[in-house]
């Protein structure tokens, strides 16, 4: 039991939970905390003994949970998506009062969180969707922060939530007030699906070392941690290094090499590809990391068709080609950096129509400087982004920006020759190659879509612009056509 | 006013209706039409007396109309999705009777559908989604259809309906009874965003050709010309060798060249994509021809960017490279041909998932059948298919099909060299590559999805399966990095 009220309190303790929880009363704030099976409640509070005596109190009770907090309450649920938010915002709602506050920590859809603000305004409660990334580490040591809602609300546990942080020298922590409505968990959402693109360009480079490259475990331990030390120092990167240095503890050999080479997912990547669809921005990196989660599934199947095209020789088409192992490394390193770059552009793009269609005025700069720690795609990377951000705020690509205009340029040989050797090596490379199509595409004065826009005259009387004189045109190609066939 | 009463009704007289209404007419099968606007109305009776005396019979009161037409009444309704065709239910509902059926012929989603046909059930009418595919050409002289939801409907109507679509020799009418639901709708939206795929490779196939291999407009045309007696055979390779040949009438050159390089659409494509995110099926060469249209309507950044990158000499890689231009034609054709097989085999595998999901048993080889003939995506290829399904209806992809792996093996070689020459001469071909990349991921047994899986485990503790025993286990790859750092 709490000896005062305390200053928050957290719902919902699977790890994430527990961690946050922790996490807070670490940096000093007395937590209260509840959960629906109480044999987690007590397991919480024996890690807050154990971890330092920290100011975390249990409840088995949600009236004495919501009762024992100071109020206006903050409540910060971290239950999984959907229904149980619901039936947490219902348990706890009985007990709340005016000016109380919930917030979800989830990875919720963000129409969901627009509509449980309103229902809660109308009770005269406070609410934000805040993303939360940095795994169940982040949560423990400190995460980025996407809270979205209620400004009211986000200026009461303004004081936690910068400690609670991940803090970055000369950056500061990494959380700010995203903007109104759903778009703390719309942003949440966009920073898992360029964190799909970031993982799936890091396994095609993988793939392109290793099946092309033909180095071994020890050389790519060795490969990244010498880029973890440049331009693609990340987070993701270095537990890349790590994975491959790790040996099996149950047979002979690295374990990187007994993971089944199947994906999981849940659910974010798949909406950012449907936003993208929905705002008519192209997203193919992005695209590309869930297509390639979608086909590692798929695993007897694969398995069935590489027995059909080996048999027609498939696969091993470059098996005696030579290869500059050094030369190599190079290039798939600027490749990758290159391909990085495309995803990012993808990614700030999706979040400004996003921000534009609901006005929610979100800073795209401010978004790369709280990413910049805490969270799974935390990386030097994010500082130049958010220096692009800062010379022009209006930017309409990163693509366009001087700086990453001139490593673009700088790379894209390298760029080329990675593609292309993974083509003729049979090896495919589907986010590096839909990146690289993204900026020749981008780049661009005249595309063939003069043709398509000509067939959809021609089929469909959609009609047309021309390149040297304004109106709407509409040819009969069929009838002249006709007529010169005559 | 109609002599005695008519065998059909129909609604809503764009181009696409009044064209519909005067082939059924012409079919021999007497039609009442009816438009909100009334001039429409008239100006479909003019056409109906010019185009040979057909038996239609126009009404401008929406009751007339309906009691015009032979019990049990069937109307088909030609009208914009959406809540305009609500608004058409309403009125018409207003003077139907049990056993009376509505025919919605515009391209829906599937879900509207759905949720009509339920309404409509519970007033004692029946219903069909009907996608209708042709453009204005094929409504008059012959489109396909695909009706879904009621077959009892479908049986009142069958007769005309396999008479009023297009008809191909030795395999019949181009309709059939899809199935339950929105089935017709759904399989008309996959139709289209196949068409996307279609129209994209084409125009990558032209801007390889023109842009690398420098042809002329009248060597465009003969390339199509050409191709269009072979394997490519097919309504938008004929209109695309028509489009190349047709001079500008407002100035000198060809109108192609005058066309600007935006690309509009409709909405389908759109769909077709976010599903295909929903079933969990990979679509890349689809979803890169809607991110083409995407890019497309992007003119000014385009203009903007393709100056800050011809200045760092992007854009002019390949410019002095000998080009053999026929052995550069004859891989172009491979590689759309190749890239074909792909995109086809991703809009089956999406209709296929949809069908187990909703339990609407669609039948694969089937669907190419009605689609040889009539609609825009016709080809001489779609026999291909319906004989691949035909050999067996339960094929994983159309990829494994002994015959078409044959064509992709055959193939693989110079589509490899066409996207790399792009991919060296700087001109994208997102198409072509992304289904290239398709290939090569559902053709390999072993991918990188190792490395992606086993970086979630190590920040997300999502476990991960082994290839060398069964569970699911979880590594903690931290602490074993950090304990062998120290």
């Amino acid at each position: 039991m709490a000896p005062a009220p305390t200053r928050i309190g957290l719902a919902g303790l699977a790890v994430m939970g527990q961690n946050l929880a922790l996490n807070i009363a670490e940096k000093g704030f007395p937590i209260s905390v509840y959960n629906r099976t109480t044999s987690k409640v007590d397991e919480t509070v024996e890690r807050a003994q154990r971890e330092g005596n920290l100011p975390l109190y249990g409840f088995h009770d949600p009236e004495a949970f919501v009762n024992s907090i100071q109020k206006p309450r903050v409540v910060i649920m971290l239950v999984k998506a959907g229904a149980p938010v619901d039936q947490t915002i219902k348990t706890l709602s009985a007990y709340l009062e005016k000016g109380d506050c919930i917030i979800d920590g989830g990875n919720e859809w963000y129409e969901n969180t627009e509509r449980r603000e309103k229902a809660m305004a109308e009770k005269g409660l406070l609410y934000l969707g805040m993303g939360v990334s940095g795994g169940e580490e982040g949560a423990r040591n400190g995460p980025s922060m996407m809270p979205g809602g209620s400004f009211e609300a986000y200026k009461n546990i303004e004081d936690i939530l910068v400690k609670v942080a991940a803090q970055v020298p000369d950056s500061g922590p990494c959380v700010t007030y995203i903007g109104e409505g759903g778009s703390g968990n719309f942003v949440k959402m966009i920073h898992n699906g360029i964190e799909y693109g970031d993982m799936q360009l890091i396994s095609e480079a993988y793939d392109v070392l290793k099946s092309v490259g033909k180095l071994s475990n020890e050389e790519l331990h060795q490969v990244f941690t010498e880029w973890n030390k440049g331009e693609l120092q990340s987070f993701l990167i270095e537990i890349t290094a790590d994975i491959f240095g790790i040996k099996d503890d149950k047979a002979d050999g690295y374990l990187v090499d007994k993971v089944l080479d199947k994906t999981g997912m849940k659910g974010t990547g798949k909406w950012t590809v449907q936003q993208a669809a929905e705002l008519s921005i192209a997203a193919p990196t992005i695209a590309s990391s869930l297509d390639s989660r979608f086909l590692s599934g798929l695993k007897d199947e694969r398995v069935a068709a590489s027995e059909v095209f080996k048999a027609g020789g498939v696969g091993d088409i470059l098996s005696d080609q030579a290869v500059d192992k050094k030369k190599l490394i190079d290039d798939v390193r600027q490749a990758l950096y290159a391909s990085k770059i495309c995803s990012y552009a993808q990614g700030m793009n999706l979040i400004r129509a996003k921000s534009i269609e609901m006005g929610w005025g979100l800073t795209l700069g401010e978004l790369a400087r709280i990413w910049k720690g805490g969270c799974i795609i935390r990386a030097i990377f994010l500082d130049r982004i958010k220096q692009a951000y800062d010379r022009n705020a209006d930017l309409a690509s990163l693509l366009v920006d001087p700086e990453f205009a001139k490593e673009m340029i700088e790379r894209q040989s390298a760029w080329r020759r990675v593609v292309c050797v993974a083509i003729n090596s049979g090896v495919s490379t589907p986010g590096m190659s839909s990146s690289l199509a993204y900026f020749d595409t981008y780049r661009r004065e005249r595309l063939p879509a003069n043709l398509v826009q000509a067939q959809r005259d021609y089929f469909g009387a959609h009609t047309y612009e021309r390149t040297d004189m304004p109106g709407d045109f509409h040819t009969e190609w069929f009838k002249i056509a006709k007529q010169s066939k005559i």
